[in-house]
């Protein structure tokens, strides 16, 4: 057996894995250097909230034991939290998690799942691991095309897929427009909407724009799944706690794909408490929206356009090939995330982060395009 | 869209998930009583080693980052441990996340997995989620029957899954008599041998009856993954780690599948860490061949037949269908594992626990039966 790859499953075969933003620490092993600063995740600058870390500090003598399966006491909190029942919720490893289970619940190599252009990367990999059909729509302004993803909607089309904000672009749907979107949709069309970042995006600005909470539609369409994370806003990214809000008949089928122990004790201990936290989880909102200004300034200085974004990230056209760039911030300690595989070669996506950081990234930014 | 199993795939449709030990809190919750032990899901009642703890305290300052989607630190550990290259291996978030990685990675609905009567429940439960064909073997004096096994290969077989030792049978495989096995497959056929009951059964005792440590055939065998777990002798049950060691062109495969963060922050620091502390290792398997005789010891004084296991648990058979027997025993405060799912319905596995525990259990088991 020289050639594993002609055992392997067919989807496996043409798989390339999620590139992740470099760790701090394989750059200082990597280059040798120090005070790296790292905005390429999306991830919250001030942490947890530190109800979350008493939490895991209480629970550090319950370690042999494995998690409860059902999540009783996380399900318990969000239930109470977003008003609906229990049994619409399933825990995912991340949202992540979530996205294959949905997957590999309702899909198989028969049919096409749709996704729009320049939208989260784990959409088309979940697609391809499980050898369903791919089927990308173009972008309009960087953001989904939904009349175009209507269009592509075939009778063996099973699943698709909006990201509300959307990743890297930062792009956003209105609340009718989506809303008329689904309700177009035949019923043999599950559609998933991706509120990752939607805790950055429910500002009373956004809200009054028509930002939409998607929960509010699920009693109208049972074929929609909303999907969110702790990783973002609530600043958790280490323990992988995500979650779907769907119909319970669709939960009991996602719970049946789902791994028994598939979220871990301290995730979902810390998660349940980090809930607790509406001042945290302020603090961090209001932090974003003085460093998403403090960096649209400073591309605006310099000349730089930029992607106008509702999330914890811009994406900054640095007006050439962007990979040059990336590479020259490594250098400087700087840890960006290059978007070249969303399509998108001149940008880079830089995540808000404190504003010293902020600052010290623009300043490198200039020194390296200089 | 009244019935969401027509749209499910078809794999999904037949699947009942995984069912867990009871936890604690569960039967506090149903029952209303306290002071409940459990023995149920073959935890290690001395917890991880306080190196873990300290690893995981250190780390809480880390919580909004993403987890090392490489896991570095971990595989240096493993690999500096298991005398086998880094790119050997591949983490999961437990066992579990890992056996689904491998049928995902290489079986198709076109392909048979072997696996034995008796055996590890999760087998079954990741075949079927693919669709693939479960081949079931009889059992030999509870335990694997490697003719059996090699007779059921065909053509179309993908995988074979081997558990040894075997849970929830406590029953092993000799050395020679696997690696003959092995050895006899035709080339297009993987075989997985999970030890995630490995440290238990390596004791000098077990070593020269000709329990092997199946690492050793990596070189000889390139279609080998072994899989092992910090669940069980590491005490890290809550945290979700388990690991694959296979040829590297197989492990290049499985990571393709694997979710890039599918193991947390603190599961990974604490497991590196456990991995440290031989003595405390040591202290538990001693623990838990002293818990074994004494319930060996209980069993044969009430005349209780019971399948010799070199496990941390023990399945003993009560004489009558199981389920009474659990149920009372529940409402004495003490939680064991049914197996009437495993196709022993009159067997209940127990849990080696603390002194203590163990005589409580067999206290409760004599009043329950009498």
């Amino acid at each position: 057996m020289t050639d594993y790859l002609e055992l392997a499953a067919p989807g496996v075969k043409g798989l390339r894995p999620y590139q992740p933003g470099k760790p701090v620490e394989e750059l200082e092993r990597e280059y040798g250097i120090s005070n790296i600063i790292k905005l390429a995740s999306n991830e919250n600058p001030l942490g947890p909230s530190p109800l979350a870390l008493d939490a895991i500090r209480q629970e550090l003598d319950q370690l042999a034991r494995y998690p409860d399966g059902n999540g009783f006491v996380l399900k318990q909190a969000l239930s109470t939290k977003l008003g609906v029942p229990q049994s619409h919720i399933t825990l995912g490893n991340g949202s992540n998690d979530i996205l294959e289970i949905i997957v590999r619940a309702f899909a198989t190599p028969d049919n096409d799942i749709i996704f729009s252009r320049h939208a989260f990367a784990v959409y088309p990999l979940v697609v391809k691991a499980i050898n369903a059909k791919p089927v990308e729509t173009p972008a309009k302004d960087w953001g989904h095309d939904l009349d175009a993803m209507t269009e592509a909607v075939t009778e063996n089309t099973r699943l698709i897929f909006i990201a509300n904000p959307n990743n890297p672009t930062g792009t956003w749907l209105a609340g009718a427009a989506l809303k008329a979107f689904i309700a177009g949709l035949p019923r043999h069309v599950i559609v998933v909407v991706d509120e990752a970042y939607f805790e950055y995006a429910i500002d009373p600005r956004m809200q009054a724009e028509g930002y939409p909470d998607a929960l509010q539609w699920l009693d109208e369409f049972p074929n929609l799944i909303v999907t969110r994370t702790f990783s973002k806003a609530y600043g958790l990214a280490a323990l992988r706690v995500g979650y779907a809000v769907s119909h319970p008949g669709i939960a009991d089928l996602l719970n049946r794909v789902r791994q028994p122990f598939n979220v871990n004790h301290l995730a979902l201990v810390a998660a349940s408490a980090a809930l607790n936290d509406a001042q945290h989880l302020d603090k961090g909102i209001h932090l974003n929206a003085v460093g998403m200004q403090q960096l649209v300034e400073g591309f605006d200085a310099m000349g730089l356009t930029f992607i106008p974004s509702v999330g914890n990230f811009i994406s900054v056209d640095v007006g050439k090939e962007a990979a040059g760039v990336y590479d020259a911030l490594l250098r400087e300690g700087v840890i960006v995330r290059p978007v070249a595989n969303y399509q998108m070669p001149n940008h880079l996506r830089v995540t808000i982060g404190l504003a010293q950081e902020n600052a010290r990234f623009l300043q490198s930014l200039q020194k390296v395009l200089a």
